[in-house]
């Protein structure tokens, strides 16, 4: 049994970047920061369980959606006018495993049907797992970066497409993608940093009151955990709603000229290089003026989301603390 | 044949942190500090041997209780309406070798069956063997990370799940976790000190007339131990039972308002990141309120564990000897 | 779908040298240079799509052309009387994967087939699939040198052959290597450098209004792709014709002694050690000619090409400044 | 043909060294120190030449005694009632390879007879052929830590449990344990020299009668070692008896308390961490008297062997020389 | 089609090493020391292009001579009283691939056949296809040192002999051993450098008028290749000619006792180790008398050869540049 | 054809440390120290063409001397009754390749018989091919410890034991070994040093006449080697019956207690360690009688051969160059 999301105390950012991520998952996920103890893997399986069901075609070992994109094992079932049924699953959070291979990521021949029957068939990865799902990275900045680049690739394309000795198979590979890091424990290569859409910060809660209503929230959960969970059903409903309408009302939001601008006026301001920020920027605010029930990007919407999208992208200089880009960026949020 | 446990001289903070870990599994482990020769091992081994047998699915390779959780065997067996019988086993010290791979530790696909028999098996991994047993990982800090991590994940999940070369496998993976590490030789990354749950120390006896007694008792146990442990029956025996009522009477251990906001009180005071050093402190006075008799967690039972959940967690400045931290605990301590 | 290759906003040079070699392939490739985030990779696929489909022998798994030359295969084939049909194929952007080993560039022996019937047979690597195609490289500068050198060669040579473990395969291997790089990244050997033909620099764009432009275009693309690509066939369509009319015209451009002339005076005068400049500078302003319908090489056609045939070759002195050299390769374009 | 152990010109440390071990395995080994040159593996294998055969369970691949400890297969055996038969065996000297593997030292499984038959055997390693032999290990301050803390742990426990891949095997494994240093090649870590039970020097002779004599000898056995042989043979055989009575006699010495004290108060004067330094003293002060035919350990027994226990055990600070440490110890064995 | 080697323009000390080391291959190999981008391998292409095809035994696969050396295979032949039949080969250049293994070059066990068969036959290396070839490496200095000496071993046996997994077989491994290595990316060992025979130099034309004719050349060459052919046949066949003359006329060019001293008195001068520059001289200058069409050696084509012999083999003081050194070459060879 | 040994030019030496080693193998090995270039390994190629043939036991794998000792498998055919038969071999110069694993060296398990058929045998190694041959090591300093130290053991104990994955195999392993350094290159340990037992010099030649010489009779070798043969033979054939008469006496030469303080007074003088400079310095100077035909040692054998058996015994002092060690090794040796 998880605990439920609705129950974390405070982290109120963390919370939204993980949301704003399953709204519109075309925003390429998120990086958390933050020190350790601060349960970020507790957040995203909470997250993740509260979410409803996927439905998936049935049997197919990379949950495609019945309504497509598929792979290619589904696209032959299609072409053979099979019939395709749906069954439902829970989303899951995969984990990556450290020490992990690229053949273990993207899939690879599957060896023992090879030496056996003779036959060349496809042992689905760690991206066909993680297809329509959570894929969670611990510390992201102790893995080797050529499998973090992999990763953030698939997370771009949205497709997974394996070549090697004699096979050649593609499906889909959309997922949400989240890496934790502690900035003690190491950097990420800028190149890397850019690639994950948003990046959000928690941190130890300082306030009394709240440490003591995190310990007993969780001595109440594990004491019994049904009925902890009873306890917060309706909370955890509402939010599941409020982000099913979010998804479904997203294109419908208006992008007005004035919003474009404001956002390239940010980026300008800020000097930053590159055309992700931008765009990345525009949909976080889209996801979230979504959430918030809106019809049009509002000024706040930018001003809130703008941290997420920008933060990682300041450019440091050397010497220099990061504290005074991120004084920077609030200075300039100001003014627009 | 065993040194019995209780005929250990003196090292009552060692044999504290195993007891509550014995009484309270969720407390996550202990981590002993100390130098060379001081029988740490000596001391796991013998409080194994003087708990009473657990009891285990008949035949199960992972230890499974009659009551669950149970792994993938024994849940097929049960949906096969199998008769499942019991059989009793002595509690053992798993102990983790140096040099130990990812493999040997959650286990992994049986290649000669898969070979042989073209049929996939998991064969059982470390994680299997230490299942309600003690898992013991002599100096842990000479340890790879990535191995540390994956012990001290499972540590707290409790779990473990292998989906790997086509077999998906779940196991229970509930052991009491022990490390040692001898701080002359190297550290721990704080990330993983934070993970083990208790931090006990042992030091060399100083005083002459505990030495003899060390010597006289080893020397009377290698002349004939069989003698040895006659003498020392009655009080393996009551300590055993001590354990086994601390153990039942856990979860009836009152835990008032005042308490939380006294534990919570002592982290705030030492500036502690993240809410394991609160969780952990709470669970360990409970277990140590349950195994002096009491009924209610005092004020003495949170001083006398707050060092065990606390040593490890405090935060050295650099160029800042651990001694200033350590004496602002116990001034801390004094106050509360 | 991707995004129209004429829709990217600004960027002519990286979209010149592109040009350039689709025109005249046996410039030997591109080196973009530039930060992250300005979509290079984008722009190599975009362009890819946007070319004619190219014609091979029916089945071929080297997509070998109709009038030659030929892989293995195809030749034994041929000898053997046998009948060759065509086929059309879309051009493809093949990308070298991190990581990646010589085995899988080259080609190997197909070690199942070796393994169940005995036959030794040629298992194609990513330059069979590249041939006819673009073969793009992020970020070269990571790569292993002896990777960098294989494909080099085999860019420059336009074959494949393979003679290991009693193989022995030849087949064509013409392609346009895109190489990417972020020199703030690190270094590229001078040997390595000097063998991509030419070498464009991208840049983030600082205008506000083309930035705008980017993230309209980017979020139109993005609502109703097909509805954009509509938008902007008519420039897709005359591009590729224009491409077409060049490559076919290339070999009739005149080369008079004086422009033999001017190419090696520059070079002289900016004291490049080696022939490959002259010979490159030469080429890439033939194809410009031929792209912009000339009839004969032109003074002004040698200035547009230099500094990309040069850039990447000039000296640079220790502690000097790059800027140093490309004003002084800008003062002698402009004195010839 | 070995050389006599009694021809060994001088060097009575070492041979002392020795030969407790042999009267008391469970000394814990023996750590020679010494320059190059110094026939420290000679002087080993001569001892094991003159003593006399062990009897084993005949046809046993652990060379298990008659009386027990048992090995699995023996056990096995026992078990089904077979005819348990004896044999004699020659004491061996087993060395260890460098590079060793830990699968070479424990054992492993019969991978052979595994593929081909489909069972699972265990196939002995070196612990299994060190079984109630020497276990000989040249320069163990060049090995890997892992493996001298298996063989260490080996020595202690007395037992060889191996538990993997599916086998599952128990055999005696009691050896009496010869490390060599050569302390200018490096240093082995505190935490292995502890478990090493004594510590011997040996250096090169300085007197010239004695070199002459070394020579003499040397050229003697060279010339003819059988008439070398027979010259000895007295010697040889009054030190072989010597060591089976005091064996005999070992369980009879009287330990006084006030030995015990005296024990203690040399670690104790010493600051030495641990009690190993307190037991192994007590032992080779046992072992010592057994061997002069003494019925209780004397002052002169705790002087004689008290630097074979500590050598190695004396805390050394940074920059202070180890003979500032050694003098101390001899003050203190002075002043008992 | 390969470029004509009397095309080449300049660069005559390279042509000159390469042609003298046809003539008489036991000098041992040139070593060619020259900045990117100048055609060395193209130059060796092309000669081996010019020169005569060799008459092998028919079928060999290690190119055996008709009139011997033979390889294993040709003997048993030879043995067994099979028809000799000889068959013309073009010579060819063979290239070391970067990354290399020792098994690669020598040959090993053909394992495919032993294990398919039982037998065990020699799966030929690149020395085999090197025999009386052109073995051409380039960037020596980037090589694994332990194969470089395995290729010189090789070049001054003349024969490879492989006992290895119970295959015993040899064969002639004759060849032209040219390696290249730009003296700025790292350095030689002088024990490798030592053992080239000769060491030329090729240098960047600095010309204007010699580049254009490089440039013109090369456009010429590559509009129409078979036309630019035909234009320089008649001066290919005459140097082919001139070549296989020396080669006929090489045993008959006399050696004087004067040249004797003269060589001798250079290395002495320049106080040389070792009796290899001597020899590599002398062989040098006679080869060149041969190629000159004179009949004894002259001081003349000492003083050409000389630094060719020399140059490599200069002793450079630390801190002593090389331009010393030859200095002192050059006034040495004046007085001679 | 090799270069007859008598035709070396000067390097008496190195000659001479070959030859004591031919006449007395229990002498351990020359180590040869010279630059580049000074041809060691042709020197021991040529002793080893011109000593006599050895007689072994016909098909012996292991070149097994017809009077013993004798391999595991000439063992087990005395034992079956089996005929013995005689063969004459060529001594042989087995090399040690670069890179050799110690497999390779000591032997292995014949895989594929094992996979096969089931058997298990003993594949022979480098030491098997090397029985009473020549083991020659190029650049002993560069090769791995552990390899080094394998072969320094066989060749102390003159038998090759293989007990590994249920193989049993013994055979005797008695070679001559030599091994080459170039001290600029790298050191060895001391450890390994005092193995060798003799150490020689071999020097570039100053003198111009000497040079003039050895080009000349390398000349006439290359020329016409047969030639160059016969000329030689009457010298060749003389130092073979030297050697062979030398070896027939050696154990008759007088060893007067005069001779052995000698050399304890040497050694004594200049304070060497350990005992096997003493054994060593006694048989160079008995083998050295012998090969003067003389019949005690006399005072001038302990000196010539002195320099042979201390140079690489001698201690050096941190920043005390070797040569001060050198000029006392000589006072010592003029006083004696």
């Amino acid at each position: 049994m998880i605990f439920p999301f609705t129950a974390i105390v405070d982290q109120e950012e963390m919370k939204l970047g993980l949301i704003l991520n399953v709204i519109d998952p075309s925003i390429g996920g998120v990086l958390i920061m933050g020190e350790k103890g601060t349960a970020k893997s507790t957040a995203v399986r909470a997250l993740a369980d509260l979410l409803p069901d996927i439905e998936t075609v049935k049997g197919c070992r990379f949950n495609c959606a019945i309504e497509g994109p598929f792979c290619s094992d589904c696209l032959e079932k299609f072409q053979d006018g099979g019939l395709i049924e749906k069954e439902k699953k829970k989303m899951r959070v995969v984990e990556l495993p450290l020490g992990v291979t690229e053949d273990r990521v993207v899939g690879a021949l599957d060896i023992e049907m090879a030496i056996k029957k003779g036959e060349r068939h496809f042992e689905p990865g760690i991206l066909a797992d993680a297809n329509r799902n959570f894929l969670y990275i611990d510390e992201v900045n102790l893995l080797e970066d050529h499998i973090v680049d992999l990763l953030l690739d698939s997370a771009a394309m949205g497709i997974n497409t394996v070549e090697r000795e004699g096979i050649s198979f593609v499906h889909p590979a959309r997922f949400i993608l989240v890496g934790t890091m502690n900035p003690e424990e190491g950097e990420l290569r800028p190149q890397l940093l850019d690639r994950f859409g948003v990046c959000v910060q928690v941190n130890s809660l300082r306030e009394k009151d709240l440490r003591v209503e995190v310990l007993k929230r969780r001595s109440e959960f594990d004491d019994d955990p049904e009925r902890f969970y009873q306890k917060w059903e309706i909370e955890q409903q509402s939010l599941a709603k409020k982000i099913v309408n979010a998804k479904r009302n997203l294109k419908n939001v208006i992008i007005s000229d004035e919003t474009l601008f404001k956002v390239v006026e940010i980026t300008s301001e800020l000097d930053l290089d590159g055309h992700r920020a931008d765009i990345i920027m525009l949909k976080a605010a889209r996801a979230y003026s979504a959430y918030s029930g809106k019809e049009e990007i509002t000024r706040e919407d930018i001003k809130t989301v703008a941290p997420f999208a920008l933060r990682h992208r300041l450019k440091r200089l050397p010497f220099e603390d990061i504290s005074t880009e991120t004084e920077k960026l609030h200075a300039t949020l100001e003014r627009i």
